[in-house]
Formats: C-alpha cells, structure tokens, sequence
C-alpha cells in the first residue's frame, strides 16, 4: 500500500453543486486577518474594496503580499459577498481542500504521532469544521472521512474549522470497513466511540500504540457494521442519565484524553 | 445571601426582541419525541397537524398527555412554522427558560457538586446551547451567565442544548466581578481558562474544593478585569502552535477534567 511514498499526493477536492455560491469566502478585518496570520496558504487571494483605507486594512494587504496572495481591488458592488455582509472591505477566497491518498494519510501518521481521527459520516458542517481544528489542536493530524454520508468540506466547515481544514491530512474514503482493516493491517489499533455504560471509560482506557479513532455521527452514531470492526468500544463517563454530547465536543474530549494518556 | 434558602425562586427570561417569531419551536417527528422524552416540562404545548395520523406521531400524543403536556390540533397552514419546514405533522412549542437569583443559584451549588461554570460573554447561540449541554452531561449543573453581551436564551439556545437548558440552574448577572467576589466570599475558587504558555495545565492543576470555572468569550476570551479576579488561570495544553478551539469544545475539556479528579 506503497508504504514507501514520502510526500502525500494532493487531489483536489470536487466542488459540491449544493455549495452556496459564496461558501469559500472569509470577510471582515479581523477574520481575514486572522487567516492571513495562521494560514495564507489556504487562500487563493484577497479581495479589496476600492477606496477604502485604514491601518489594519493596510496590514492585511501588506501581509498578503508578503505570505504570496495575490490582493485584487474591486468596486463595492464586485465584493463577491451578499449583500447586507458587513465586510468592512475586505474579502478573502479560500483555496480548494486538497485531500490526500489513504496510503499516504498512513505513512504520514506512521512517521509522526501514529494517530488517526475517522469520522463515521459527520453530516452538520459547522462540527466537521470544528472536529478538524480540535484535531489540529490535540494532535492528530491526520483525518478519514466518509465520501458518501459527510458534510461537502464547504467554505462553512473550512471557517469553523478556523484553517485547520489545510493543515491536517484529509483522506476521504468509501468503504469504512475496508478502511479499517487496512489500518489493522499497517498495525493501528481501533477505537470506536459510543454512547453507554458497555463500553469502557476513556479514563480507563489504555491508548497506547498506533490509534485509528472512530468518531460517530451526532444522533445515529457509528454504523453497525463500522462498530464491529472496532477493537475496542470506548465511552466517556456522564454525571448523569443526560447520555448526550454535541458530537464535535464529544469528538474533542476522546482525543486530548488519547493525547494526555500519551 | 440567603444560604438558607433551599429551593430557587424562578424568574421568566424576558425574550429579546430579535428573537425570531418561530424561535422557540421544535418540529419534526424525531426532534419532538426526543424533547418530550428527556424533558417534558421544557415544553409548552405540542402542535398536531389535523388527519395526520401513524404509529410514532400517536405515541408522541400519548407521550405528551402523559406528561401533562398540552395536545393541540390545527390545520397544516397554522402549525406556527415557516413554510417549507419538514414538521412531518408535529410541532412543539418550548416553555420559556426561567432563570435562578444568584443566591439560590450558590446554595443549590453547594448542597451539590460545589461545582458552577461562569460564561464571560458567550455571544454564539449554538455555542452557549453547547456548553450548557456539556455542562449538564459533565456534572456542572449551575451556571452563570453575564446578561448584557451573553447570546440571548433563544430557541437556538435550546435547541444546541438538547434540552439541557431547563435542567441546568442558570442565573444571568449584570456585574461578573462582583459575582465572583461573592464567589469567593462563599467559598469557591475561581479558575479562569485561557489560551497561552503562562498559564498552569489543566491536567497538572489541582481542582479540589468549590470551583467557579470561567469560561471567556471565542476570540476575546475572558474580559482583563474577570481575569484578575480569578484565583487560577488554567490552559488546555495543544500539540502544535495552533492554539485555537471552539469556545464550547474549550468549556468541555476542562469541565470534564475537573470532573475526571474528582
């Protein structure tokens, strides 16, 4: 599963037609700003409204030049946004999500930190993007997603993701199951996420080794056939009958407690 | 400050006017059983759309009667829901939130986990709904919000918290600082969390004994006045230089850490 190969083989990720004609933008001072300090290779330029001054638009266009985005001035009406979006004159289009190949993700995770986040189709945008920042965050920067049943990786979950979305490896994949017994293969444990007082607590948990992490989607959870082929099922304890977390939050508490174990 | 006082007295949230008219619905088949399920007392009344009938949509009525819920019936055009909403026949109107004195809010503390988390201007509705329902899950039943620059206790609130909402205490405050002086007055240390090197870990910081958690707002973080009046500030160790996190996925972390210790 060519195990040899270095340097991950980028494919570019096809537009949804379901994406809103301005979902890869960013607008606002501070937000563009913000993109332009973490990442600006995960912006393909920055949009200016003509005529507008002041210093910390002049920062922007000053950073953008240095980090190699391109800068375009623009009339007020040509901005891109809709209207009513309040975005003080500045615009920045995002750079399409580059995935990787499934050998690749493993080899990368091999040579670093062995850890690996799946999720099992997460289909609500905003956790997408907020599952991938926690990731970058906890480190595990490597990512599966299901193609089928995930959220589009739009311009919403690249903005929750709060860049994150171009610094982790992100292999989309079709057949889970496979997925999971090539992992087993190259040595990776599994783990599977659920809901429930049959599963171990991730306390008690040993995360020790190479780990495949199965996230679930919100509501349904990991698929059958996807949790038979888990290793292990894990669970984080509850104070109460109230069994329920937001799935990005959920996600988040599994992995900084693999990385605080490791 | 009335320590002896056992049970809290309950104040109607007033609703802001920018709530939008249908704010404080939940409709669909899956979402209105889920409601009345965890948390009948949450609702209002349940709207039924005349000569709907099945099997699910029955054990909703009988649900909701059981429960003292009111059962109300009306023609498809008066269901109270925007046009094109999926409401699959049913929809449920949620009570309105009822916040506790501060006061009532500290002794129900105190006579329980001595546990309370404290959001500094939690501005994103879905992120408030989130962290409440973490709250609850975590063992964090009380909580305190400041009033002015908080999201107001919408029906988006509600619904990110999975009903969390009317299970948690909640008591919206004018002046933070001298709630926290009060805090402390009481017995309780105050933590604040924020994001940086020089702060203690939260896994290497003891969080014995009543514990006011602070938890500031995404992007500003927690206000430099709350900050010094916090006893501690606590950090959630990141594996790279990307220090950023959801401010719900942030509030979760360390509320289950503390939970984990104790």
């Amino acid at each position: 599963m060519g195990g040899s190969r270095r340097k991950p083989k980028k494919q570019a990720y096809v537009r949804s037609a379901a994406d809103s004609r301005d979902d890869d933008l960013l607008w606002g001072l501070n937000t563009v700003a913000e993109a332009l300090a973490h990442n600006p290779r995960g912006l393909r330029e920055i949009v200016v409204q003509k005529g507008k001054a002041g210093a910390r638009l002049q920062e922007i266009i000053e950073t953008a030049r240095a980090g190699n985005v391109r800068v375009r001035f623009v009339d007020a009406e040509r901005m891109g946004v809709s209207r009513g979006c309040k975005h003080q004159g500045v615009v920045a289009r995002q750079a399409e999500v580059e995935c990787v190949a499934l050998a690749d993700l493993i080899s990368a995770a091999l040579q670093r930190s062995g850890r690996i986040v799946i999720l099992d189709s997460i289909q609500d945008p905003r956790n997408l993007g907020s599952i991938l920042r926690s990731a970058l965050a906890a480190g595990f920067d490597n990512v599966i997603i299901t193609r089928e049943r995930s959220a589009p990786l739009s311009g919403t979950v690249a903005r929750t993701s709060s860049g994150a979305i171009s610094r982790v490896n992100i292999c989309q994949v079709v057949n889970l199951v496979e997925t999971l017994k090539l992992l087993k293969e190259e040595g990776f444990w599994i783990y599977g996420t659920v809901v429930g007082q049959d599963a171990v607590s991730i306390y008690s948990s040993d995360f020790s080794g190479n780990i495949g992490l199965v996230i679930g989607s919100e509501g349904k959870g990991i698929r059958p056939l996807v949790k038979k082929h888990c290793d292990h099922l894990v669970t984080i304890p509850m104070a109460t009958d109230f069994d329920s977390l937001n799935a990005s939050v959920a996600a988040a508490l599994v992995m900084f407690e693999v990385v605080r174990q490791g």
